[in-house]
């Protein structure tokens, strides 16, 4: 597929989503909050079948650059993401422009990401964006400024692999108990021995914190549709 | 739907299974282990359901009798389920009495059950029975024989009701270890404020552990579907 490039701001900052669109009418419009490389091809495939399945999809774009290599990108994302209202203000930029869109105005929306973009997706959720889903797939669940009661109104659906290092159960018990203290209403799917990044085929090899999991990728995809179809019908 | 009483035995036990026919060639045979009270319509609304999406599916006979109430149920539950061995051959003769159906030689085997029937169907996995895979829809989760390593070959599906005051999450966090110990393939869905028996739309009211939610019902159904149809496809 061919993603259509989406110019959009925060503050002084130039962004470039891509967009993908469905072939007929969209059901709803998804932003798709990318890894902390930014768009890839897997991401982008994920943006394309969302497209197929009759999504308007937007790949956000975190930095307005590419990052070259993992520790580039570290550092792009160290710029924005410790500081939550930096952050979020990034992300709302993501939102708004897909939310602006002629064709989006009468669509509900919903926000997914992996890894860095799945905790991305969670910080919108956070922020008491009028989304109607979230998903996150392989995401970081911590954040520096939890939920506020009340503040979420997006159904959330957490995917996440039980052997992720970077997020120990110790996080996940505490992500439940702050979006219980939030009041939030999640579906939390933990799969055993998946690590970080499992829905990504390409997942590089020689870094033992991720690898691809087939049917993590499946099931999770498949909770995400199933979860949208009830929401919308 | 019409069921076909199957009487099998468990030593000198009589019980009746009830069975459910697909309308084409069946694509594999589910065991459905009931709640404590034996079969009532809310499983066999799922035993039915099963059929029409192409299952040949047997409920499970616990006692051979059928408890007029909770308290008799408790009772008749006591007889089988606090002696792991006696339990589980009680649970091998549903099994048993599936498999052998002439239609059932060729099937693959799966079992699932909702309450003590999804502990009951994860005590099958735990004996090492020959299943692709195990369901538990609201089941306990504890066992008086924790699973040996390599014992289980079933892929494992848990959907919990994180509220459910019968599986509180220090029981969700001990199952989860008892299964990576035996090396278990396992996925967990907990869903936020759901009680236990979320499967069932005639939950008893009054009872405040228990009540029935329409989106844990809809969403764990189609998450075990999906991994059926993973597994046999």
């Amino acid at each position: 597929m061919a993603f259509e490039p989406l110019a959009y701001a925060d503050g002084e900052t130039p962004l470039t989503g891509l967009l993908a669109r469905p072939a007929g009418e969209p059901r709803a419009a998804v932003l798709v909050f990318p890894t902390i490389m930014n768009p890839t091809p897997a991401v982008e495939a994920k943006a394309d079948e969302l497209a197929r399945e009759g999504y308007l999809a937007l790949i956000a774009d975190f930095y307005g650059k590419a990052p070259a290599a993992f520790a580039e990108a570290r550092a792009f994302a160290a710029e924005i993401r410790p500081d939550p209202p930096t952050y979020r203000r990034r992300l709302r930029a993501a939102l708004r422009a897909l939310a602006t869109l002629p064709e989006a105005g009468p669509l509900p929306l919903a926000a997914i990401g992996f890894c860095m973009g799945g905790q991305a997706a969670l910080e919108l959720a956070r922020d008491g964006a009028p989304l109607f889903a979230v998903v996150s797939f392989h995401g970081l669940l911590d954040t520096g400024l939890p939920a506020e009661p009340g503040k979420i109104s997006a159904r959330i659906l957490v995917c996440h692999g039980d052997a992720d290092p970077m997020v120990p159960r110790g996080q996940v018990l505490a992500f439940w108990e702050e979006m219980d203290a939030a009041g939030a209403d999640w579906h939390f799917h933990s799969y055993s021995g998946v690590k970080h990044g499992f829905t990504n085929p390409a997942t590089v090899t020689g870094n033992p914190a991720v690898a691809y999991d087939a049917s993590a990728d499946r099931q999770s995809w498949a909770a995400m549709l199933e979860l949208f179809d009830e929401v919308l019908e």
